[in-house]
């Protein structure tokens, strides 16, 4: 249980409702700054206006999951009021509090440096992003039903990456019945593809596996299907680019061939936002006892 | 091959344009009605006005999938002239001539028998009706993951029925990670789905199995999840209908308790017109082939 832990919990979306609701049943201290336009009710749980005050007690700072924008601005669909990260916020925070979020860009990054307090990247952990995978893949399947005029059943695919995402990608796509062609990199992970059914072949010959593709996804966060890989796909093909911002796709490429390519928004919060609050809500629930069994030792 | 066989289409949407690319592959003489909206060009197929003169020497006639509408209207996306299908028409066909669709309405079938005109319905056959189960699993997918907030992996999912549709989405939904009970009748169906790895339960005990379920599938053309059977669903249940019009849910009933329940449109063609146009064409193209060699035998 989190009895004591001060939780505040600045802006975010419908996940954001999932990790207060897990938080009250572990019966932390929750204060609430972003979501006045939200009508339920949680028992317990305190709306408070975001200003530094608010923060002065806590033992952990809880942000959407993508953190903060690049002038510090945190996303907050529940308000029409801006909520924004600056140095007052972060001084009126006590040097053991911590920032939680999915992932960091820049801005966040070098704020909580500057003032020296901690910044944990749920989507970091393994275990979150081997979890929140499955969403992104049931995501990448409705994107590509809606942009092909085939069934997945038969297609020919091929998964760019046998990582945390795209090993889900792969088995999702092949528990569809497609045919499916896994690139990787290392031997390990040449075996276990070829262990699970995949065709597996290595990421520098991806120019000679896409004779016959009908859709290519990517996990790969590097420029990797160049100009070169997309002279060689057939015109029917679909590239869906699962990697974050910008991608590794020649988007400006395929648009001059005539072939479509997607980037993929971030997709868990799109397509399962319960699901996905779930997932962030248990990888903070278990990093927030660990602090606090620490915390316990310490004293 | 079918050369020399008189093949007149008439009306349709993009599925149709896979059936006319296979039947020319084929040799079929082909006329085309209801297409002048269209540019792509079909080498050595003849466009003409629908009027009963082209049917003179045709040996099938071939609608779109839904047939004709109940007034006699032949659906025709490719054109904005109305296309009817009337007794003037089918006193023009040859006595040998047989009409090919999906599946027919009242019309067309009071229509065929009056003038004795052989009316095939493709949707009828068992192998056409499996092949087009695979789209229709994966628009049913499609709607499931648009109208829920969590992933279909890990959810609780029911599918009524399990014969050609059944089985597939079933099957499907495994593939994805849901876990599925399936609503069977008979001894037989009831061993299959337990020797796949489904929980099965015969129909009649519906309502008691729907506790926690977070989806439920339909395919049986009877109303069957009645008022009773929604009254015990979470309200968090979306039910998802895929037998054909008016479906077997008490959508009125759902409506007043809040649930979400959804009649899906025939998917195939909507999620993957190119695959259901190829499932069409190959149930066409063997009915043709058997026709013109019993033709020849009888010569």
């Amino acid at each position: 249980m989190l009895t004591g832990v001060q939780v505040v919990l600045a802006g975010g979306d419908a996940r954001q409702l999932e990790v207060i609701r897990r938080l009250t049943e572990q019966d932390a201290s929750i204060t609430i700054c972003g979501f006045d336009r939200l009508e339920t009710s949680f028992p317990g749980v305190v709306r408070a206006e975001w200003q530094p005050s608010v923060l002065r007690q806590a033992d952990a700072l809880v942000l959407p999951p993508v953190g903060t924008d690049d002038d510090g601005t945190i996303s907050a669909i529940f308000t029409e009021r801006e909520l924004k990260l600056t140095d007052d916020f972060m001084d009126a925070l006590p040097k053991s509090c911590k920032i939680y979020c999915g992932l960091a860009k820049t801005y966040l990054r070098k704020l909580a440096e500057k003032h020296h307090i901690k910044l944990v990247e749920l989507f970091e952990r393994d275990d979150v992003a081997i979890y929140n995978s499955i969403p992104t893949a049931e995501g990448a399947v409705m994107m590509a039903i809606q942009n092909t005029d085939i069934t997945i059943h038969g297609s020919n695919c091929i998964v760019l990456g046998l990582g945390r995402t795209g090993l889900t990608l792969a088995r999702t796509l092949q528990g569809l019945g497609a045919k499916v062609k896994t690139g990787v990199r290392g031997e390990d992970l040449f075996a276990r593809a070829y262990e699970m059914g995949f065709e597996p072949f290595y990421v520098p010959d991806l120019a000679r596996q896409t004779g016959n593709i009908d859709l290519l996804f990517n996990t790969i966060p590097n420029m990797i299907i160049t100009a070169q890989v997309i002279a060689g796909l057939p015109l029917r093909a679909v590239i869906i680019d699962l990697a974050s911002k910008p991608g590794g796709t020649d988007f400006r490429f395929a648009e001059k061939r005539g072939i479509k390519a997607l980037l993929a928004p971030s997709l868990p919060g799109i397509v399962a936002p319960k699901t996905a609050g779930r997932i962030i809500a248990n990888g903070l629930i278990q990093m927030l006892l660990e602090d606090d069994r620490q915390r316990g030792n310490a004293t």
